[in-house]
């Protein structure tokens, strides 16, 4: 039964660009009337926000593959929402959508930057997760980039989250070990006994280079990078002839304000690529969907279905608590996939 | 008509890992019986060693693609040579050969680790340059991984070398753009007015950032690392979404004995990557000798015989000299590929 849309509604905008790291003084949260679709468009109501690294970039203004947020405007993110008015024969009001939203309880997009979900066939919140954006990211980087063959090594940081875990389980299904890293004893527990890896690794344990090198006795064939800072460092000496570097995402340097004092890693990175041959590539999942999209959607649902590939998620409630939830996942305090649900599941299912 | 085989020959050994660049005491000269070949063989006279900067790699035990040279054994190169004796029905005494002898007036190996060379088609020295390893780094390091595109821009180090002289050279070709850097006002004239360059900069002056960004309005597509450093640092914030860098090599960085002080550099060269979606791509000439190989030999010949691509030649007189001439070229004292010439030319020509 729809709930009934109100005058008003919460939504999460960028105070001002963050020098360091975000606090709640980056975001403004505010009251303001609920819009109206026109032509073509149809009013949204959110009921997951997907909270991701990437939105950090999102808040500077630096060059970047994307255009940055602006100050006063809405902080960007995934969506799943319900249609709750429609003035397009496209979708209906009742209606579960993946969209592009952000960070408030109400939006009014075109029907056609909608893609409609199918709450039988999942639970809607993985159209963020698993069988969203960090699921393809995994999917595609895997796919196009690292290539792991049967008895490789494969390397992945934030192996708890959404990106890292499906990439250290792709790599399993591929015929290759995986080794993950993690923030602390019980996700490393998680990915080893839940998630299957072969081992996994507590960054914040001293000796990672050492313990790494313990990991990989073959050396490591497919990094995938989403962190950058330590866990690169350890893994650059360990790279084998022809590894293969997907680069999606730096979160340990996103809240750098200068370049890190030295001495100066660069030389030592290009010398590794040089002299082992690597690829280092880096990569934005929107680049692949029309190659690989389809063969994700059809490949990773079978192997949720039959359990090859196991996620989690960590939910926040309200759209007012977007900006602490967001805080704590860069500082890896999440377990799982990081959503706010902001509005009641229609399915009333979800995470 | 032969010259005939004297009893003793010197040759250049390895004397000490240099920490550091390398100096006179690196090497030690000395003379030895010449060697008889076995079954098989040939004994082959030097007539031109090649000096290439990947050489200072092999002096050092660091993890490489390649062995490195063991101390007290023959510094490794590329020869041409002309057949004095041999135990083969593969090679006949008077062919002249591509080798890999090394820093030696006579050396015996596998008449079948020999490539006969035609000095009726090209003076044999262009085997080592412009038509062997050098030219065939640029061709295969472009076709592999920069592809440039009609339109783009491709930068490269060391311009007036023998790698980059070709990249840019080819660039032309491919119909792109080509920015050369170089040292000294002459190397640049040089690099603009007889290879046809689009702009050759002179890192040696002030303020490259600032000169790269204006010789590259539309930013940079390919840039072939050979050099590494300030080069490198230069052109980052200047690369295309996109954008392939091969990297052939690292000469500003083979003395290095430390990383150098901070800041630490690698955070914005990962940045970068990860923005602009990059490929970076180490690799080693070999790597692409079966695919690329033939089509080279046809190509670059074509363009070498029709003037389209132009070649320089800096030769050095006998094999004592080869230490000199090889600190020299690490200096970026050469002005054009460095040779040394061993011993006569058979064929009275050459550089």
């Amino acid at each position: 039964m729809p709930v009934s849309t109100p005058e008003s509604h919460t939504r999460v905008l960028l105070a001002e660009r963050p020098v360091g790291e975000p606090t709640p003084a980056s975001f403004r949260v505010e009251t303001v009337p609920v819009p109206e679709p026109a032509d073509g468009q149809v009013l949204l109501r959110t009921v997951y926000l997907s909270l991701d690294p990437y939105m950090r970039g999102r808040m500077s203004a630096a060059k970047s593959y994307a255009a940055p947020v602006e100050v006063g405007d809405v902080m960007e993110g995934g969506t799943v929402c319900e249609v709750v008015a429609s003035r397009s024969d496209q979708r209906a009001v009742g209606d579960v959508v993946l969209a592009y939203t952000g960070w408030q309880e109400y939006g009014v997009v075109d029907a056609r930057a909608t893609r409609r979900l199918d709450p039988a066939a999942a639970p809607v919140s993985t159209a963020l997760g698993v069988l969203g954006m960090p699921g393809f990211t995994a999917y595609a980087g895997l796919r196009e980039i690292g290539r792991p063959q049967p008895g490789e090594t494969v390397v992945v940081a934030a192996a708890a989250g959404p990106v890292g875990s499906a990439v250290g389980q792709i790599a399993k299904i591929s015929g290759a070990r995986a080794v993950g890293i993690a923030g602390g004893p019980e996700k490393c527990a998680y990915v080893v006994d839940e998630l299957g890896f072969d081992a996994c690794l507590d960054h914040r344990a001293p000796d990672l280079a050492g313990r790494l090198a313990a990991a990989a006795p073959d050396g490591i064939d497919v990094y995938f990078e989403n962190v950058g800072g330590a866990v690169l460092e350890a893994v650059v000496p360990l790279l084998n002839t022809y590894a293969r570097v997907p680069v999606c995402g730096l979160v340990s340097q996103y809240n750098a304000t200068s370049a890190p004092e030295g001495p100066d890693r660069a030389p030592a990175l290009m010398s590794a690529i040089l002299t082992q041959s690597l690829t280092v590539r880096g990569f934005i999942q929107t680049e692949f969907v029309k190659a690989h999209h389809a063969d994700f959607l059809r490949d990773m649902a079978g192997w949720v279905a039959d359990g090859r590939v196991k996620h989690r998620e960590d939910v926040a409630d309200g759209i007012a608590g977007a900006p602490e939830a967001f805080i704590g996942m860069l500082r890896g305090r999440n377990h799982g996939k990081q959503l706010v649900r902001v509005g009641v599941d229609p399915e009333g299912a979800g995470a």
